[in-house]
């Protein structure tokens, strides 16, 4: 494939950065890969693992390289897009294609529009749902993509060059791109992302502090560390993603809640019927959700 | 190694049944496999499959056979097992070892005291931690037990040479076998294996019924395949459970939701020391777990 992308920056060389541009490289989209990274020695770290071919502190330091057909991802924390925006705002040509990974799409809006007055028409806002509770640059996997969806949350005014050459990026990679407004994202993540997190890390906390067993994990089964893997995540990332996504993330915790409630009146009555009910529908509606994956996520069951 | 037992008696050849009979096949140490089931397409299955010689609809078909060195399993769902207890008082031997694999050890107690007066001494109540969301004959699986725990919970009365025979049994198959009354086993199970369940069955119908979008699963990423895998265990098991351990449940349903709604004020009050220590103990709890887990078991993660 020739390279349609000149130069790739990628700003935060962590899982979701170093994972995109490690792909790239492999599916041949971009000549030049650039991280811009938090200390002298991460800069190391992300050429060292080959993840980049050279890498900065600060984008002022390449941003002035920048033109048409390169490509700025944003990959820093949720609540850290601001500053990079910011930083942009100073130094990048409008001609430079910028997009991001941030899990919460509305505060990144929110962001751009405190900035900028409006989103720049050149910034095309996104997430890949994909993800590990593995964190950092040496976490970066080609193949962590591969199969997965991409949300785009374009606005009104964004421009659909910009728009097409981020699409074609996540596509040359093996993901498929689907696309929704930034209400709804955040919203739908809510629910079927943000959600389980808080749930998990909300388990594994009572297990280890409010249960006065101090062995209790001796006697875990298999199907604990399942789930509660996700409880293992990136502690900064989800802070962030927290306070990013408040309003959404507290429907979800109580529309759960409510749901929880129920379910515990029934064991309580123990009303059969109810029981029943209920875990024979969660069983069919998750044995369906898996049977829709693809075939190499379906294989792990 | 020489048969230590010379039949094995297995009642219900599901999962947990199927699988002890496999594995005791494979580890020698049984001289011949007798499954007791529901049904006489069932009796052809278990046979079929390989995993008993022989197998009968009635425990009375065999029962005038068995003797001292021989052992019933009783491995049939929790509130079915008083159902079994009450066939063995009329046509077993008490020479003979009988143990069970329930979930819940206090609604076994309680029902063999209410059928025999008291617990007999040949009956060593246990239960294997180990498990899969899959369920049915099909599923027995030689390797299930092996570097798993059981749990022993032998009573006051419990004759040591029976529960000597029925730890070996276990041993012989690779588990580590451990020792604790029936309340601790109860409220020990219900913190790490009946809550966790009631949780994923809870969220999944919480996203299947209680959130407006029919695609909400389309968007679920991996960790959500993780966190979700225990909702599709078999729901009359999970039924039994709940009103077997009714009130371990509750307790421990009660000190999840109190540590969530800690939580949610949290999100809501966007205090993020309270945040940041809630992810990074549960996270350093969630690692020390996997990392204490046998390296098999481990290598998953």
């Amino acid at each position: 494939m020739l390279p349609s992308v000149r130069k790739l920056v990628v700003v935060g060389i962590g899982l979701i950065g170093g994972s995109f541009a490690a792909a790239l490289r492999q599916s041949g989209s971009c000549e030049e890969f650039i991280g811009i990274v938090r200390n002298e020695q991460a800069t190391k770290d992300a050429v060292n693992h080959g993840v980049v071919d050279r890498a900065y502190t600060s984008l002022k330091s390449v941003a002035h390289e920048l033109d048409e057909r390169d490509v700025i991802f944003i990959a820093v924390p949720t609540l850290s897009v601001a500053k990079v925006l910011a930083d942009i705002k100073n130094c990048v040509s409008d001609r430079v294609t910028i997009t991001d990974g941030a899990s919460v799409k509305g505060s990144v809006e929110k962001a751009a529009k405190e900035i900028f007055g409006e989103v720049p028409p050149q910034f095309v806002l996104g997430h890949p749902i994909a993800g590990s509770e593995k964190s950092g640059v040496y976490a970066a996997n080609a193949d962590l993509y591969a199969n997965h969806r991409v949300i785009l949350t374009p606005l009104a005014n964004t421009c659909p060059e910009h728009l097409a050459r981020v699409k074609q990026l996540w596509e040359d990679i093996g993901a498929e791109v689907l696309s929704m407004s930034v209400a709804e994202h955040d919203e739908v993540l809510a629910a079927t992302s943000h959600l389980p997190h808080v749930i998990a890390y909300s388990l594994v906390d009572t297990l280890a502090h409010d249960i006065l067993n101090p062995n209790i994990f001796k006697y875990a089964a298999g199907g604990f560390r399942d789930f509660t893997r996700i409880a293992s995540s990136d502690p900064e990332m989800w802070h962030d993603i927290m306070r990013a996504n408040r309003k959404a993330i507290l429907s979800s915790i109580d529309l759960f809640v409510n749901n929880l409630s129920n379910l515990r009146e029934a064991i309580s009555e123990e009303n059969s019927d109810y029981l029943l009910d209920v875990f024979r529908r969660s069983k069919e509606a998750r044995d369906n959700y898996v049977n829709s994956l693809p075939a190499r996520a379906k294989s792990k069951e």
